[in-house]
């Protein structure tokens, strides 16, 4: 009988076209899919929680696969981290009953952005954080991060070709704050746009720079239109912290 | 006149054949004369306060250099971290007075050394820690430790090709603790010998496996031979971490 298992991974996004399978280019689903498969010696498919956007990393993605075999979770983890990259890892192996779907039994999914804002850039993160040299007023930032909580229609924070049909997403979290010279933000969702949180961050970065009022950024998401909000910010920055269920 | 300018920099020595200038390699300090001849339009050679080895990191290596300009730190700084590739930092640039020597003038070094002790690593960190999946007995690594403190001739764990005539080093400083996974030590020195840390760290790894003893390791020092002594871990869990005047 085919059993149900939930894998909870981490990865370096920096080498990856995204997290979901795509003709001809290195993905993360494409590199589990294989080493799943040659340990079952056949075509293993698994489902994603969601997807990220070439170069996102993260901490806690989720995904899951049915196959029947006798190998305890324990066994399975152990050969998965012993065929995947070194930039991708397993950090648990669970069974699960067979009606947990990754994706559909989702409650909610929490992002974190990463900005270092000093005068160098930091040798280590380069490829973790997004590098911003010139002062931020974090006190805006903050105030900003306080009109998007609750129920909104994200259009304006949908990369513009990928508009979905319905574009509204609840904020459960939207948390901003300094580290030493770090600008943390964790923003917890019910589900994303693509591109949401790099655009949002954008939005909000310019109100760190002085460019963007708080009236102005609600005129933002009134607007429903992703060319009235600020620029898409690099994906290093961005990690997917953990899926909740 | 010349002016003596003290650099303080971070390297993800990943790329590099260690610190020190060699013939048709890549090293921190090529790189660093490249970016410094390009600045001045005429060759300028760098000291530096000690060599690292290949693949060996620095949050806070220290090199100085001499020519005569009219232009600031501050202006230096901006110009060298233009120039140099991403995997180096200038964190600071300072004027010194002439007689100050990135090496001569150093008191000691502190090198960390970073082992991830838990059953799988970590992705974003796989080249900044030495992983080790098998469980470690960090009293007995402790203990170990307090052998080394003080002056004694640390031949055993000199890379044996490399010993020179007076291998007599005073650690000022061992410290080995856990943080959370992590297994940190910092060992601070009036000098290192080639390969002297990772050695030592091989040795007790040793100890907290339970392969050394306590006394073991006594007479290991005492022997004044590398072949008695641990392996020689990774380089890429090896940071130096500052140089102190």
């Amino acid at each position: 009988m085919e059993k149900n298992f939930k894998i909870t991974m981490a990865y370096d996004g920096t080498g990856y076209h995204g997290f979901q399978l795509q003709p001809d280019v290195r993905t993360i689903q494409s590199e589990l899919e294989r080493s799943l498969s040659k340990i079952f010696q056949s075509d293993v498919k698994i489902y994603g929680a969601g997807r990220t956007d070439a170069g996102v990393h993260a901490t806690g993605q989720v995904a899951h696969f049915m196959v029947d075999t006798g190998r305890t979770s324990e066994q399975l983890q152990r050969a998965l981290n012993g065929l995947v990259p070194s930039d991708i890892v397993i950090k648990k192996v669970e069974e699960v009953s067979s009606d947990f779907h990754a994706r559909y039994s989702a409650k909610s999914r929490l992002y974190r952005y990463t900005i270092l804002n000093r005068p160098y850039p930091d040798v280590f993160l380069r490829n973790f954080v997004f590098f911003y040299r010139y002062p931020l007023d974090i006190e805006s930032m903050i105030k900003a991060t306080s009109i998007f909580k609750g129920s909104h229609d994200f259009t304006s924070f949908c990369a513009a070709a990928k508009e979905e049909k319905n574009n509204t997403r609840v904020v459960m979290n939207f948390n901003l704050y300094k580290w030493g010279d770090f600008i943390i933000t964790d923003i917890e969702a019910s589900g994303f746009l693509h591109n949401m949180v790099r655009i949002l961050m954008g939005t909000i970065l310019q109100a760190g720079r002085g460019k963007y009022s708080f009236e102005k950024i609600r005129d933002i998401l009134e607007a429903r239109d992703r060319t009235c909000a600020g620029p898409t910010l690099p994906a290093r920055g961005l990690c997917l912290v953990c899926i909740k269920y």
